[in-house]
């Protein structure tokens, strides 16, 4: 693939990331690509085989960061850490157990390196001092040295792979996205949600019935805020930990009926699930052979290697909910922790190892969970706790029950270094303060989720800010076509929608010296250089969120070299400099790029249905001439596959004083969803 | 060995830690312990071989409770528990990750197992549920079932051993004392310090000059507080992290000479070191090819598996110290952490991996150190950051920078079920009262020791205290007798001189009925079977010790079956109950068994020198008659292992109300320490 160098190792195993995803390249979008040189001179990258262990070493220079290794929640510059990669749930520490311990990484410098394998491996991020090094630091006496530092410098990331062999990918770049976008293409492309999977969603308690549910769906309509699915929690089957994948019939006598009321409302339904099975459910005798040597909660655990325990368990998914109207699962505990989820010494049918079953059981379940709604040519966009390298075109966000509002914005950031979304849900908050801080960052996310079935807060508990929580809302639904193209960037382009700003253009660019034209130790780049750049990220393409934590009236936000300006008034807000912000509570900081066109609609519920026309207004930020491609399918469908989908050419242009916009014609026989277009200049 | 059963699965590799330590088993010993069953029943256990790894189980009944797996700091019933057994300091969670990761456990019901690898395993103590377990638990519905459990039932330790092959331990019981006791017994037998390492000791700052130890050691003397050992920190050498072994001349001009000074005193010297070797270090370019690929601090790793590396690297010691007459060593630095430390990838010449040296190199060092001093016939007593199972018979004591008091006991009786001994060192406290409080239980520890090089703290910092902790270090000073005794036991027979009282006779046999013959749920045994007993030890043959924390004034002490008394005033205390007990600042509560008969000498600024004579007071405890076995040697060399020791035998006798205790004769050419005898009846 262009600009991707494969590397083979020793004898890798059989079975790999790549091969539980199964996903084919997007080789005509890896060619769109700049051209990339082979970032290593031969001499910085070595592999050895040795004991049944593969011993992997790739250089660093001076000054490099490195991004990436999955999705940590403290840090973002992950040089100088040794992480060991692990599925799990996230305990708190950056240590590379997390739900989707991703083995690839980003430098500063402008390639990525992916480590194809599903061992758990140990990545020394450039902390070993070896002594044949080039680079080597020199010796230092504690005695007596100031200088004496308990770590010195590495000039090396070195990677222990538990296994005889591995496949190594080399993304060049030239910049650091551009490698970003390689790994995402080379895995399919990010995924594209139905358009009703940006609209908000709302889960509700476990033992709900089913008019419990239409209730709550019709107490937001009636108050107005915006809703697109439900979830249910484990109380929709018989049984639960393990399941039964079975309506119960107490709570809801009569599914299809159910399914179709909501869908009438405008309501899509997502059901909760974990993948072990309760010898009640109807396929439990079938399944026995497929499944491991080891049981989770007394349920069996499918060998999802295997085609039949597939056809088994996702067939029930299917007869049972998909077909019947369901849209989507949240697919639980697939990732850890370790004494609820099978040992590493238990066996499965199929000969792949616990661990490396572990490493992508996420993976599969979501893999095979899309396929079901991939045959009925119907888009889904779900939930799940585990995932892994290979999963960035699988339609589903990532969740936990960590709930550090800072450390979510960081797990944001860290999802873009490594091809999966990740999402700041709202359970509860200890203030009406916090409760609306919680969910302006939701609203500046992959999926708008208000998880708040246990502790049964709804968007309106709070009386002081339920009003800002609907506006809130209605601007994500305002937003919706500009995050809908945003991931149609991320599909076509590879482009994460949510991401660092360590990927902006103009970001590492920031020179050192001030207006006065000294050197500026206060400046975005010696400040990224010397700490985590961790709550403020990018959102599609124009946008930089800066959120705001509790009860924090005011921040510094870092803006990359250009000019940006205020969202809300298209203010000029600064050009490659730290600014502090204070906001006031209702809103949340966010920047627009000079040249920005953001298309807005009205504030609606729901997502457009399909073939469901919406005005649109075109928002201009800044002094910048500029273009603009506007995303358009069917929002729903599969079709865009086969080419069923048009980008739009919006440009905005001065005309002596005036701005004056223009929109490309419609293409022929291509879902057009635009209704009346408007133009509006920000700032005047 | 009697009652031990060695089985082997697979191939089992070349090195081990067994192999790393090297040490005889005490054959004799093993054959005195009581006739041991094998303790499983054929399908109790099962070895599998798969893709390089070894699968161990061995079977779990109901109640059953599992100590030991190294050196834990917040449990000691380790059942239920995932342990990554893994060399490392200790980081705030049991997670195998520990100073002294002892692949090695004992169950409640009188047996031990031990798997001899060099490998980082992971065990599962009781996690794993089978699909084809006998003793499976039923499914619940978590959806409705309030008894539905996170964590079934499991009834099996699961182990990971990552290898093709390894060598498994079983050690017999009846009891698991016993088990403990043969374990010991096979990594032959607890090393006895000399008895100047059982007095206390100071260590001073970095870059203290001889000048500057002499005063030290006259302020101790002046003030009565007793010393026995002095540690000098990093400093003492030229250069440090990484370290050249010598002598810097401008702090210790005339070493041999200070050495001298310091030894007429009656003060014996222990030297900081790390094995990380400065290119300044005299034997720096010879040592180079015995190296490494990796180095610490800039410091090369010598291979300590080459006899080479070890002829250079000790051979310094010897020349530079210990012959002028340094009496020991701290050797820090060799646990962990990973950013320090080497990592896993890196190689060694002697070919063994990086892993197994890691695992071991505290053992090497232990080793080998001793050695130097075993050559001389002169018994060292040091202090080790890093050890194994291997190292029972090595004079050291595990110490770290984790400072929690409470779990400073946890960790001293974890130590006596992996054959390691714990210092609960003082550094700083708070408050005077947690001053006197952590003295009270470095006084009743393996290691007196005040490590308060950093904060300066000396003994009498806290004056409101100084008196009650003078009086503390001269009781440690009185019990030496007792402590010399207690160790001599650890040598010849195994048993722990600190430990858990789960290992007490009459503890585990406590029944459920209070004394109206009603089922007792606050009984001493279902409160152990319910939550895990930490905070109370056992030392010596008769002590059980249950300290105070910070400004607690009374905390509840459960005694085992059988009749205790006070230790400082002889009155009776309880028996197989839950007492609560407020003993005032001045006193740790310490309980005696029935028939308790305690050695205790004058109080003593140092230890007895070889020949010395010194007054005995035998005190007896409660109403039991009853014999003693006082050992006695010349306290500073090996000649006990060529049978240059004596047992005297110590009787109490009740003479209608009075109490007569009788010694027998001193041994003919066997040394006799003893001076005049008295006798004391406790609470009388």
């Amino acid at each position: 693939m262009p600009g991707v160098w494969k590397a083979i190792a020793g004898k890798p195993e059989s079975y790999d990331l790549l091969k539980a995803a199964a996903v084919s390249p997007n080789k005509l979008a890896l060619t769109a690509l700049p051209k990339a040189g082979f970032p290593f001179m031969p001499s910085d990258i070595s592999a050895k085989i040795a004991g049944s262990k593969t011993f992997l070493r790739f250089g660093l220079h001076k000054a490099e960061q490195l991004y990436g290794f999955g999705l940590n929640f403290q840090t973002v510059n992950q040089r100088g850490r040794i992480l060991y990669l692990h599925v799990d749930h996230y305990g708190g520490s950056d240590n590379g157990r997390t739900h989707a311990p991703v083995p690839f990484y980003v430098s500063s410098k402008g390639y990525g390196v992916f480590i194809n394998t599903a061992r758990y491996i140990t990545v020394y991020a450039g902390t070993g001092v070896r002594k044949e090094s080039k680079d080597a630091p020199s010796e230092q006496n504690r005695n007596t040295d100031k200088d004496w530092n308990a770590q010195p410098y590495s000039d090396a990331v070195e990677i222990l792979v538990p296994s005889s062999g591995v496949e190594i990918y080399i993304f060049g770049g030239p910049t650091a996205l551009d490698a970003v976008q390689r790994f995402n293409l080379f895995n399919g492309g990010g995924c594209l949600p139905p358009r009703w999977g940006l609209g908000f969603t709302q889960r509700v308690r476990s033992l709900s019935t089913d008019k419990e549910v239409e209730q709550e769906a019709d107490e937001f309509s009636s108050k107005g805020y915006p809703l697109d699915f439900i979830g249910l929690e484990p109380g929709w089957q018989t049984r639960s930990y393990p399941c039964t994948y079975q309506w119960d019939s107490t709570r809801f006598p009569q599914p299809a009926r159910f399914i179709g009321d909501m869908l009438e409302r405008g309501i899509k339904l997502n059901l909760w699930i974990n993948p072990y099975v309760s010898k009640h459910a109807p396929f439990y005798k079938s399944i026995l052979p497929y499944t491991a040597s080891h049981k989770v909660w007394n349920g069996v655990i499918p060998d999802l290697t295997l085609p039949p325990a597939r056809k088994l368990f996702f067939g029930q998914l299917n007869k049972d909910q998909v077909e019947p109207g369901v849209s989507g699962y949240k697919i639980d505990e697939v990732d850890g922790y370790d004494n609820w989820l099978w040992p590493d010494v238990a066996t499965f049918p199929g000969g792949v190892s616990a661990e490396q079953i572990r490493q992508t059981y996420g993976l599969l379940c979501q893999k095979y969970s899309t396929q079901i709604f991939y045959n009925k040519n119907k888009r889904t966009y779900g939930l799940v706790r585990g995932s892994n390298a290979g999963g960035v075109s699988f339609p589903y966000v990532i969740y936990n029950d960590y709930y550090k509002h800072e450390d979510f914005i960081t797990a944001l950031i860290n999802s873009g270094f490594c091809g999966v979304l990740w999402t700041p849900e709202v359970r509860e908050s200890a203030t009406a303060a916090e409760w609306l801080r919680r969910m302006q960052t939701v609203v500046f996310s992959p999926m708008a989720m208000i998880n708040a079935w246990s502790s049964g807060t709804k968007p309106w508990t709070y009386p002081e800010v339920a009003e800002q929580v609907k506006e809130l809302a209605l601007l994500r639904m305002q937003m919706m076509p500009y995050w809908y193209t945003a991931f149609a960037r991320y599909h076509f382009e590879g482009i994460p929608p949510f991401r660092a700003v360590n990927l902006e253009e103009g970001f590492s660019e920031i020179n050192f010296k001030d207006k006065s034209g000294n050197v500026n130790q206060d400046g975005p780049y010696p400040v990224a250089m010397l700490k985590d750049i961790k709550d403020e990220y990018m959102a599609g393409d124009y946008l930089l969120v800066a959120p705001l934590f509790g009860n924090d009236s005011s921040r510094n936000v870092i803006l990359p070299k250009g000019n940006w300006y205020d969202f809300y008034t298209g203010a000029y807000a600064g050009n490659g400099e730290i600014i502090t912000v204070s906001p006031g509570l209702d809103k949340i900081p966010v920047f627009v790029k000079d040249g920005a066109i953001i298309p807005m609609q009205p504030p609606m519920l729901h997502a457009p249905k399909p073939g469901e026309k919406t005005d649109i207004q075109f928002r201009h930020y800044g002094e910048k001439e500029s273009s603009y491609k506007f995303y358009d399918d069917d929002g729903e469908s599969f079709d865009y596959e086969k080419g069923v989908y048009s980008w739009r050419l919006v440009t905005m242009k001065k005309n002596k004083t005036e701005w004056v916009g223009t929109i490309s014609e419609p293409e022929k026989d291509k879902p057009n969803t635009i209704g009346k277009v408007t133009w509006k200049q920000m700032g005047e």
